[in-house]
């Protein structure tokens, strides 16, 4: 990959376009290439020449004494590709496409690349880089530790001002326009050596080549918040419409973030908020938190919020005594005992994050303004924030507060104590949500152990001939009626299946609770009357008491590769979206906490007297099922659907594999 | 009702316990007081007398030269009482307890009212009324539209800040505290006349007595916002260990919340944002949002906040010419002909709001900024903004504006045109939600045509003779082997039941798929042999194919009275909880809406090509039962499950009535 540097700190930089006119992005480039002026050569051209932003310009590139190295394009849509032909047989490494709607785009993209020279755009709301005062963009930036890629400028703009407004200034700022030539994934790997890029904010609608994105995002070194679309019907249709073609959909780049270690955030103030927390302070190892207030109320809607935000608030005994009427269990409710003594925030801090049971705290409410009202215990205020701030750093899990004086001494004292502090609960706990996705563990790489699907099995026996690792019910194959004389073998009630059609049911091919040869011989006759002659596969019925039904699927997402998902079984998945996904293969480890997800998770633990099934033997399944997707191109959707899990394990009684030239025959 | 107008705008007041500390709760309410000194005579009262801020204080109550008419109570728990009998021998009307853990509480607010006074309180953090500059509570209050009645001192004083801090200050406040006497819904009962306030934030995490208070927030009058908890297992178990006793869930909340045309909140901040939007604007007849930006990406996080708000962003053909690349069909991306000209800003909010499939629009990104990054086009930004508010008023839908320039002066216009305005898109999309809540056409009161159950039933087949609205499979009494002879008149396949077994399946009481009347007489002899004599109920199978489970019920609330449930049928509703509650009786139209908010309602509408069922005889069923069970005081619960809808009509195929006095008693 071409190092970006000429993007990053140019030494030399012409922008062409340049204008006086502040409602025209050719003003707002040249003034902003103009602070860095002293670092850097600015060339400003204007056809007509004269006077820009009280330089002189020159009348066109090829007019300027010396090559500039990036040149910034702010000309009409029509002279794109005359100025950059012109920078081109000048020697310009760069070219940021600021115009919008240039003719051929992609043809003049193609140049650029063959003569050895990059291009960021076109339709590039521009690029900021504040530790080399390059500013090529609208508006002003302040430097900080937030670096904003974005494919829509607008939302980085966003970003940027809202960072500004709650403190947290900008390293760099990249609006990809349309991507023609250098794409996000480039951007994001340049940032790997960026030194004043902390933190990364990314905006994405689009994930073609999710893999090689996920590569670079493993290996940035640096926490990344991916702010995307894609939640409702609405924003994918206007997704679609931008870029013409299937976007992956959330749950997929959700399961791609978690193997990625990013976390996923839905609006620009949340990055901000997210963000904060990850400079001030350290994710926590889980998402039970531990919520202590001087007000019930306050307690009781910071807890349901974390509820909101897929946190837990578990129950905590703590060893500190508190007044009658105090909640010690956790919300912890002080009623009082903060106001008494300001320190018992500090004392209560120290309790809960003892417990194993607990990864991080939040303090909501009046604390950070006792000292606005009464002066006199300012100080006292500002030393128990130190102090918890040292508490947070002692038992390494993070402190985020919600306080009714979010500007106060103690708020700043707070932060500078590694606190981050917020003005809304529910900010606070967005904050924390987003921590989270960078204190799991990363899970060891699997043994690759697979073997995998070399020739795609047709029909049903084929399939569970192939899928050696999945338990199916007993079962053989009959062509004719002679067969049915395997019966014998098995245990009635019997199952009769049309084994070569793909969608059995639908068409009649499959007959349940047989429960007597002459039975099955009756539906044999009857389905190879209807259905012809084919290949009939006799199944033993699993009639095992306390079973439920659970899909486990496997599939190739165009843009991330293999996944794999559960669900709750039968026509409920679909209609419940009762699923969980993940980047396959996944450990029996992660396949159990996918199942876990799931609202029917109650179901598998012992539902109403009934005993647990056997979740280890079925995550050891999908598991299984994981690796053998991820190990096997031409399979391009396999799905186990139901598998029916009982106390003594999973069984399969359905399987189909769909190749992968069949889903992208069908996606062309 | 006895009028609260001594806690309104009292002739004169008397803080006991004032103090010169500024940490005691005493100095607090006696400087508050004293503002108001220019219109009630304010006194003074400490113990060792002498100068209290600023003013001569007297040793007692009775040292006074009047008897002051409110008096609030500052001191330590101990000499509560003694103080009240004082002010009660000495004629004053009313109480406010400051003072946290008072001995024997409840005696002592019975002494208040049986010498005819009020108690607001104790445990209160105050009273506040800015239009009698009546100000006793902890810090300073702005005047404004917004009453707060608090069951948390804390959140009061909370939503109190967050107001001021987004320009809407406060026309009333009061901390309920522990309402020992005085409750909120005597208190918001009061607002009704109180001119100053236009909109009501009531924070109440126990609805004891929920009927009177649904009645009083029904002829309020005013907009109302409800802020609770009981959304987490932790908050719940925190709101029961203060108030000792269950508390409503969430769901009936919510259904009382719809009843009463309240919207129900979740965090202070929200109720700022919701309370700002309803004094610039009116409510929208529905929740279908067009959304209008000048970023693809900025409308496309709007619509997916948008869709988490449970709003609709639903596709609207406008006729207003729009650049290539431009959005036209909702969300309105404007692809930079916002840039081009601000006011295609105003252009395409009249189209969409022309539409009749689009209730209210939400513009984001820049709109509101462009004056302050280009001066020159300020006045015309303004102008937009004036136009866009007259736009709104002119289509009688509202209008709300996220911007990245919330303080300019454009946002300052858009306010002022009635078009509020958010610095998050998640503020701007919490609020048009909350406006909808006010927006619903209210529910005509249903004809009482009930015939209530007098008598309960015993057991599953007088149960059917009751609902003589709902529609049974056929079916017939056998109590000795004799009566099975009438099968002769159903159609096999049969189902036997033990009818007076109230968990039949449990008790191994049900068999179905009898085929012949042989095998009938089997399962008879089998399980009369088991559970010996009793009333046998033998019915036809529900064998209709294309049928959905649904499950109808309805209950006694012990704080909000009947409700009516529907959800999926059988163990899903369970796992699931996929439910829709109503308070009783809704309806059939209500009964609609409350089956198409079911996730399972697409089960119902034709899945995967079947035929729709009957929703509309499954909509008067759920109508009648809803009005069955309101009507019949006896019945605390009354479930069919499940109801089995088909093409042709629902058929309960199992139904139970549990007395109200069975519930009370399990309660208790």
């Amino acid at each position: 990959m071409q190092r970006l540097g000429v993007f990053r700190d140019p030494a030399s930089v012409a922008v062409v376009g340049a204008s006086d006119n502040r409602s025209k992005w050719g003003y707002w480039l040249a003034a902003g290439a103009l602070t860095g002026a002293h670092r850097r050569r600015v060339d400003l051209v204007n056809r007509r020449g004269g006077t820009v932003c009280g330089q002189p310009s020159a009348p066109s590139l090829s007019a300027l004494d010396d090559v500039p190295e990036l040149v910034a394009l702010c000309v009409p849509p029509a002279h794109v590709s005359d100025v950059v032909d012109e920078g081109l047989s000048a020697g310009v490494k760069g070219f940021l496409g600021i115009t919008a709607a240039v003719p051929a785009e992609a043809e003049l993209a193609q140049r650029i690349r063959a003569a050895g020279a990059r291009l960021v755009g076109a339709n590039s709301l521009g690029i900021v880089d504040t530790a080399t005062q390059l500013c090529l963009a609208w508006g002003s930036f302040t430097p900080g530790p937030l670096a904003i890629v974005s494919q829509s400028g607008q939302v980085g703009s966003e970003l940027a001002l809202l960072g500004v407004r709650h403190g947290l200034g900008i390293s760099r700022f990249v609006s990809l326009g349309n991507a023609s030539d250098v794409t996000a994934t480039e951007l994001l790997a340049d940032l790997v050596d960026h030194e004043s890029t902390r933190v990364v904010a990314v905006y994405l609608e689009n994930f073609a080549n999710g893999a090689a994105l996920l590569d670079v995002l493993r290996k940035l070194g640096k926490p990344t918040l991916l702010l995307t679309v894609g939640g409702s019907a609405a924003s994918t249709r206007l997704a679609r419409s931008h870029t013409g073609s299937l976007t992956s959909s959330l749950d997929v780049v959700d399961a791609a973030c978690r193997a990625a270690g990013v976390a996923r955030v839905g609006t620009p103030a949340e990055v901000i908020d997210v963000a904060r927390a990850l400079l001030a302070t350290r994710p926590p190892r889980g998402g039970r938190v531990a919520i202590i207030g001087d007000s019930g109320g306050q307690c009781g809607i910071a807890a349901d919020v974390a509820h909101a935000h897929q946190l837990r608030v578990p129950p905590v005994d703590i060893a500190v005594t508190l007044p009658d009427g105090a909640a010690q269990h956790n919300p912890v409710d002080l009623a009082g005992a903060g106001e008494q003594d300001i320190a018992n925030y500090a004392r209560v801090t120290e309790a809960v994050l003892r417990s194993d049971h607990v990864d991080a705290a939040v303090l909501t409410g009046y604390f950070g303004r006792y000292g606005l009202d009464i002066p006199a215990i300012g100080d006292q205020e500002v030393a128990v924030a130190q102090r918890i701030g040292e508490i947070a750093a002692t038992a390494g899990k993070p402190v985020l507060v919600h306080s009714m004086g979010p500007d106060s001494a103690t708020a700043h004292a707070l932060w500078a104590a590694g606190v981050p502090t917020y003005d809304r609960i529910e900010a606070t706990l967005s904050a924390l949500k987003g921590l989270t996705a960078f204190g799991r563990p990363a899970e060891l790489p699997l043994p690759d152990q697979t073997r995998p699907i070399g020739v795609l099995p047709d029909g049903y026996w084929e399939t569970r001939q192939v899928l050696v690792d999945v338990a199916f019910p007993r079962a053989f194959v009959a062509r004719r009626r002679e067969d049915l004389g395997n019966a014998a073998r098995l245990t009635a009630p019997y199952v009769l299946k049309a084994a070569w059609l793909e969608h059995k049911s639908e068409a009649g091919g499959v007959r349940t609770g047989l429960s007597t040869p002459e039975a099955l011989a009756r539906a044999f006759d009857e389905m190879a009357a209807r259905l012809g002659p084919g290949e009939y596969v006799v199944e033993e019925q699993d009639t095992r008491p306390n079973t439920v039904e659970i899909l486990v699927g496997g599939k190739r997402d165009p843009d991330f590769g293999p996944l794999i998902t559960v669900g709750a079984g039968g026509t409920e998945t679909e209609v419940q979206h009762d699923t969980a996904t993940e980047l396959a293969p996944v450990s029996p480890g992660t396949a159990r906490k996918m199942l876990d997800r799931l609202r029917c998770a109650r179901l598998l633990h012992g539902w109403r007297g009934r005993p647990p099934v056997d979740i280890d033997g079925l995550a050891e399944l999908v598991h299984r099922v994981s690796v053998l997707v991820a190990g096997s191109p031409l399979v391009g959707e396999l799905e186990l659907n139901p598998v029916r899990v009982g106390p003594d394990g999973p069984l399969a009684v359905d399987a189909l594999i769909i190749p992968t030239t069949r889903l992208e025959a069908h996606r062309a």
